[in-house]
């Protein structure tokens, strides 16, 4: 039986994903004042690469991994700032601990299923053990982030094994980001629609440092959904609390990448402002939402490396808290629109016993915009 | 000439306030899907008081107090349950660490402007020492907040005494409160127009408790305003890094009340959404905001006594944390409208070296909102 | 190969160890003032139950698992107030962030080496869908401490799996806990010597509300050895940044249960305490440490349950904030004896690529304790 | 009767101070192993400033204002990388936020007594202000730490001025700093004897940096006294929770300066293990303590200007976080013995209302000692 169900496995690496469908921002909706970088995903952060895994199988099996890596190098050796702000804790996020003391990130970050996390961990510590160079480390942080699946998902199945998660890892590419059903948003839901991957990129004009701000999320939450200020929850008595609705709670993973040189207490502030892009698409972090917002900086000059000479000065230059407000109003941009990208991009889906999930109506909702 | 300067002095007090103009929610802008308590004010929630301090003065002083008591007896001998949560840290507040270790607040809150945090300090623990039944108080907690009024008030001129603050608490009353220019708003800016006191509330239905969420903002911050998801910043071209930009930063206390039977960990929670409904009004917490909501329950059955006979329980029924999405909902609604009822009620005024902050143009707002 | 060497494996469940070894105390190292319950154990918490696996297998592997159940019951059906207190963050520790959100521990707490983290969260959560009545749990979070052993153990190797954590958890038992180079601390190394598991336990006087507080850690750190404030460390030449001093990096997880009805903020106070006692020991929480202190309580009356009814409140009694200095007093004095505790019990050992790491000497410190 | 009082004030300023009494090392109490700078004191961090108001007054009046200066610039213009740590938050300091958001401290640090912040930060506003070069600033975050010194001191009678602050601010000097009952630390009671002001300092050797690390504090608080690991609150039977016990409540302001180029987040783990030097003290941080931890860099590098132009970057060579475990040794070392230097230093005092505290009976605890 395991056998037979295995023959209609669906193992899609991302490079067989095609990018067809239009996106918002091509059907007419501007989100924010920034203008985009040039493929408006979290890849416009040069350097950052980024891999699904989408585990289709059978009638239950909606799920997978989705890796980011902030760079195309050795992590261990060239670990990158980093923070982690948690906007609701109702989660089981890997490697946050260490993230916050030391101030960065040094494996690829995953996001998978809930009961995942495990498989997520041994995937990347083993990649990290097993990558060139790395034969003497002894100690890995991996970061492993997640939502919960359930509902068209068998996620008490635990199907995501550790290799998955380092096929997923392996797959890593620049370019294009497939969004929707793809990787860890396979199987998730979001303001009751199909839910999914989303990325967006704001890129700053030269004045203000020229950087860009990259977005990926996971989207899996409840809320009163708001499209660039339309309130498309309203307007489907489509809410939470409402007789019809179904139970608000949920999750957003959000990742957000930058080339700006900005240290791990201002990528923690820049962490923090992606929950207010979440709130502007309705989003309210109910109380069973594991809400965390990863944040790293690419910046070659302030990477940390895993081992230097004894009492030497690490050497930097960094963005000082003045110039923070712009990259801050970036983050709040691309993760509002990363979200409602996920949501157009993602396909209605049946799952676990039968459940289905809609795609957002979109023909409605475009009326709706104008 | 300090003593001419005197007979221009306003210092008006809350019950002389008239509420004549019409709110948005009276022209037709219903944000968010909750019902509001009757008065749509922080005062909903029973217990509850307010007392403004209005200091116009000559041609350079616009400032003030406003002062929120969580209920009308000896707070210090009846403690109620706080949380103070810090949307962006730049800010003055006082009192914060003891409201997160001991999980409750001991005096009124008080708000006013940056550089008169020490008189609001003097001025709370003074009247909490001389109240009846304080005789052996050795040791008082004051929630002092601020934000800078410099741009309209001579904010180094330090003008406000801890006689001022003792009279704005000494003022407060439950019922209607004025919004706008009045108390710690008087002087204040927001999204480029004049800012200043606003309060909203909601009042979750009997199934989900039933219970009311007041709050009122001391609104001064800068950002991308939305009114009901509505763009007016980009409409009139008035945001963040546009040329004809104003600078962005300023800052916005936030005072959540709740007759909800909630402990301070759970307040904590309500109080990070408030900065999720000030994501929705376009604020971005700028690098020099200085954004901290101050959360507390009135719930009789958790008042902390100052003396508990040694070696007793508490006793307390509180909130799960199940059912606190509502009042997640709720907060993030009401805050939502509390800083645009600031602007509404706003007016123009000119201040320090003759700078004038214009109103919100409300017909031509309007216009856009329909 | 791999078969050749199972048959030398040494799985040792806890039932079988031995406790013939005299204790610091029975030698009469009496640390602190406050006496202890009556097995001087975490187990002295009644309902608290500790399961050791302890894994040697050739030459190279020596590790294990410890865990700790705060109760013999359903735990994720009756979830315990809880706190994680970070001491400093360099470790891999899962489930914190769940913890700190909610306030509430809903699986065994398990304890293992650095890179088995994975094995950890994969057997607990196993553990916890298998339980008869959670087989709707859709989400579990477990919690996963870890210090590294690889100086003893070929920790890359991930010679844990999750099967024998299931079998740590299952083998748990109230009553006697061994000490020293078992279960989680079998490879561990403590201010240069054998590390390993300690406990110790503090019972207060009736007066105070006769709680117990019981505490259990794996130590596996570094500093300047104090023994009941004899510098030991001091007086053999053997601290850090001496020339003849091994790298004083390394971790020490500690866990500290209570029966005292204590909520989560104040069980994060208590937790916050055991790195005072860690302190006294002589530890001084390096860079390279991951120390975690998780803190839970027992009592019956503060369970919280899987499935409460919708706005249902919870009803409790708590120790309120001016009674718990005794509760601190207790965590700091069985945190220093626990670590001491397991100094005495450890056993020297040789393991991967021949290192052998020595018991401490107690002839030679007994001396100089007189 | 306010005028006769006064004939008999003291208002001693630090230069007046002798420097008569043996300090604990020079009786030969050798705490830790590293070597302590030339003075022993948190001014061999060089640049470090500290002044003390003493207020003696009548029979009632033991009070007084502790200023440390980073540096004898101008601090506003040139900040200083800082964080706070909080060890128990029972407290009324003010200026956390701002300094854990931006990594910095902008003005003098002020310690005094618990009702006297408000006169504090008006202190040490106002001399920022007034500063030259200052005459722009709107906006000044005062850090202003107390302990409350009401068994001694009328603390009611809020007897700290905001100009006796800023005599305090000026007062301060480089060179040898005055211990036990001087300025903040006038009216403190510590371990049930005289606490008052002690300092301490680290040189780490060339190998390790060649850095310094400067500890200052104001002792105020509770538990099982230890001398360099001998129990004297056991000999003397003086202990929480004795019979005999005074109350064990209390408060312990710590303030670290170091010339090592340490960056924020360093500098709160630095601040934090301060919190372990008073507890090898037998500080227990019991419920009602106000146990604060300031820390900040001297290091020139790492000034942050007031005004940097827009879009510069700021350059820094800093400690590496594989460097830093020196520096948390030498942190703890400092702080016990700044904590003992304080009570050695302290005289008997009689004070409000006839209140006694002893002086630590030096001859027979030198007895125990040997």
């Amino acid at each position: 039986m395991k056998y037979l169900s295995l023959l209609i496995v669906f193992l899609i690496l991302h490079s067989s994903h095609s990018f067809s469908q239009e996106r918002p921002r091509e059907k007419g909706i501007i989100i924010g004042v920034l203008p985009t970088g040039s493929l408006n995903a979290i890849t416009d952060v040069p350097g950052v690469k980024v891999g699904h895994l989408t585990k289709i199988e059978g009638d239950n099996i909606r799920t997978g991994v989705t890796a980011i890596l902030p760079h195309g190098g050795n992590i261990f050796q060239q670990k990158v700032p980093a923070a982690i702000y948690v906007g609701n804790g109702f989660g089981k996020i890997a490697g946050t601990t260490q993230v916050q003391e030391l101030g960065n990130i040094e494996s690829p970050i995953i996001l998978t299923n809930t009961l995942s996390v495990a498989a997520g961990i041994e995937g990347a510590v083993r990649y990290s053990l097993e990558q060139e160079g790395n034969e003497n480390a002894q100690s890995v942080n991996a970061v492993v982030g997640e939502t919960n699946d359930g509902y068209l998902n068998d996620i008490r199945g635990m199907h995501i094994s550790s290799d998955e998660v380092i096929q997923a890892i392996k797959s890593a590419e620049s370019g294009k980001v497939a969004e929707g059903n793809v990787g860890a948003g396979t199987g998730t839901v979001c303001f009751g629609w199909k839910g999914g991957i989303g990325t967006a990129s704001r890129k700053l004009p030269e004045s203000l440092g020229g950087y860009t701000v990259g977005v990926l999320v996971q989207t899996n939450f409840g809320g009163n959904l708001q499209i660039d200020g339309v309130s498309v929850g309203e307007k489907m008595g489509k809410y939470p609390f409402r007789d019809s609705m179904e139970k608000s709670d949920g999750s957003c993973m959000i990742v957000v990448a930058t080339d700006a040189p900005v240290l791990d207490r201002n990528l923690e502030r820049m962490a923090k402002r992606a929950m207010m892009g979440l709130a502007k698409t309705g989003g309210i972090a109910s109380n069973g939402s594991g809400d965390y917002v990863i944040a790293f900086s690419t910046a070659e000059g302030l990477r940390i490396p895993y081992v230097l000479k004894a009492q030497t000065l690490e050497k930097a230059e960094f963005v000082q808290n003045d110039d923070m407000t712009s990259l801050f109003m970036a983050v709040i941009e691309a993760t509002e629109e990363a979200i409602i990208n996920s949501l157009f991009a993602a396909e209605s889906m049946t799952g676990k016993d039968g459940h289905t999930v809609s795609k957002l109506p979109l023909d409605q909702v475009m009326d709706w915009m104008k």
